[in-house]
């Protein structure tokens, strides 16, 4: 194992303790029985996951200053809770089934109804429930940030960028529903819809969140680095993401091949794609994406057109670009050796990943 | 104007104009020309209502010897930010099509995409949206308590209740959806989602808060008013609530006559009714109940039911009786007189409602 790898898995197993421990708190608030299979999704769309947010939370701290401290493991955890809820809502929103290889919160609890037999819509029921969870989680998000054990100057001062990033995560996401529905598709709007949807509160929000708990301030030094690392890193993370969504293998996303292909997705692979399309591929394309009943067949004949007309090349070309100027800014970041080198690994992990 | 009412008012004017200045100061933050009707929803969505939990949560502030104060107001406003959350999730949960006599935030965000031609589902993206718009209220809603300008120490003696009230908010509406797809439907669990749905964080949290507020901790005697006065004022407040949803008259509801009915809502209502009826008019409750087509016959005919056998008169002594009690426990409460008289005129026109 490499000491980047290894340094990751010290953030894991950190993270994970600490959302135990938060659970263990929580849990004689909901000990009533037919509480248990909320407790228990909670429970199950906490596990697992890459903890990357809380890894670039961390390395910003730790850049500035921060000792390992179980509280700021608790407050860097709080973002695995955050993105849960999120995801717990995406997969309503965009009538998902799967997530991480098993069925998306709002499937999870129709299988419950259905198999217990109850009365009413199962499909009603789960979304319900799902949007319950979701809520759950997010105010359980800011409690547990809240209540990490940091001291009181260093919360103070990085309320702000956590405030903000809530209200541009939900702005971000209802941009991408816009732009799903009858968004131009340019290359600047989908470089919009990827760094306000997802980039920043992927990437830069939780670097710039460790940054200020550790300087218990925001000084020019901060604002530079999250801008030419962390947006950077944040762009070419969704990227990629776009580029699994419908390369992905999905025995390594846990998601259906093709899925954002089904659900029409417009990102800038697609916007490419159209850009550089034949009159004949962009009838292809316009015909078939979305088509939520988009066979195996269908997935691979827009797969050859996203590749034939270079978009997929160029979508590469562009996360290795932003990836070297996001490496670039590290050099005079006034941050710790050892913050700079785990930093330009994070970065490559974030932009390479398979999942 | 009674001196109550116009204490009301006084209340009711000061929220508002808490609330007013509270989106002033978000509105850079959202200020994007695409982000307009999530803003504009925001804003609809905050405008009128009782202010009944801002109402609660002042008297309990006045009663424990909190002055009026700018500050207090926007604490005791951001209970309306919780509650236009919890109402767009909650429209989009039971496919209402009305609140307060406009169209419910997912119908509402329906009708941009209809409107305007937009490809995908229109349904879906009045659903996405909802669900956002009631995120970001639930975001802000905390954003708002926490920077009201309240002393550190009131706030951080109040927030355990804070967190507990949404906790318990989310867990209550879980255990609703629960109780209307495979409830008993006994007296026992109508009463307790009607307490755990509603009635807690409608009367008893929101007086709590104001009272912890001032006291700057909890005290015993806060406990016993919360729960002699504050429970029982908040079960007559959701059984009210309960007769309302049958027997309303749309025009003062904003809500389509018999709507309960149509959505199958358990309540202590249906429970009295169906255990007091014959067995031919358990058959047709049963049989119609939560049918969403049902017709303004079967709303009468249903009503007819539930009249004759006795259950809507037997809700309205309980709530007579909850009411007693609830006055009972203000006798002695170490509370301000004029606060044990705002309360007790609180109490009554909250389960006398008409809206």
């Amino acid at each position: 194992m490499t000491a980047s790898a290894a340094r990751l898995d010290t953030v894991r197993s950190e993270v994970d303790r600490s959302i135990r421990r938060f659970l263990d708190r929580q849990r004689p608030l909901v000990s009533a029985p037919e509480l248990a299979p909320l407790v228990s999704a909670t429970e199950d769309f906490l596990s697992g996951g890459k903890r990357l947010r809380p890894a670039f939370c961390y390395w910003g701290w730790r850049g500035a200053g921060g000792d390992d401290d179980p509280a700021f493991f608790t407050a860097a955890a709080s973002l695995e809770l955050l993105q849960a809820s999120a995801l717990a809502h995406d997969d309503v929103m965009d009538a998902s089934d799967l997530r991480r290889g098993m069925p998306s919160a709002h499937r999870r609890f129709q299988a419950i109804h259905e198999k217990a037999g109850w009365h009413g819509s199962a499909e009603q029921f789960g979304e319900g429930a799902a949007i319950l969870l979701g809520n759950l989680l997010l105010v359980w998000s800011g409690e547990m940030w809240r209540t990490s054990g940091l001291p009181p100057a260093a919360l103070a001062a990085a309320q702000p960028v956590y405030d903000y990033m809530r209200t541009e995560l939900m702005c971000g996401q209802y941009l991408d529903l816009l732009e799903q529905a009858h968004g131009e598709n340019t290359f600047e709007s989908a470089l919009r819809v990827a760094l306000f949807k997802s980039g920043k509160y992927s990437v830069e929000h939780p670097l710039r969140l460790g940054l200020v708990l550790a300087a218990q301030g925001l000084e020019p030094w901060i604002d530079r680095l999250c801008e030419g690392y962390g947006r950077n890193v944040g762009i070419a993370f969704q990227l990629r993401d776009d580029i699994l969504g419908v390369f992905g293998d999905p025995a390594e996303t846990g998601k259906p091949a093709g899925d954002d292909l089904r659900e029409g997705k417009r990102t800038m692979l697609i916007a490419r794609t159209l850009a550089a399309a034949s009159p004949e591929q962009a009838r292809q394309v316009r015909l078939t994406l979305g088509d939520p009943d988009l066979d195996a067949q269908g997935v691979d004949r827009l797969r050859g057109i996203i590749r034939e007309t270079g978009a997929l090349g160029a979508c590469e070309e562009m996360i290795k670009n932003y990836l070297d100027d996001a490496l670039n800014s590290l050099d005079d970041a006034p941050i710790t050796p050892e913050a700079r080198s785990a930093l330009a690994d994070l970065a490559v992990a974030a932009t390479s990943r398979r999942t």
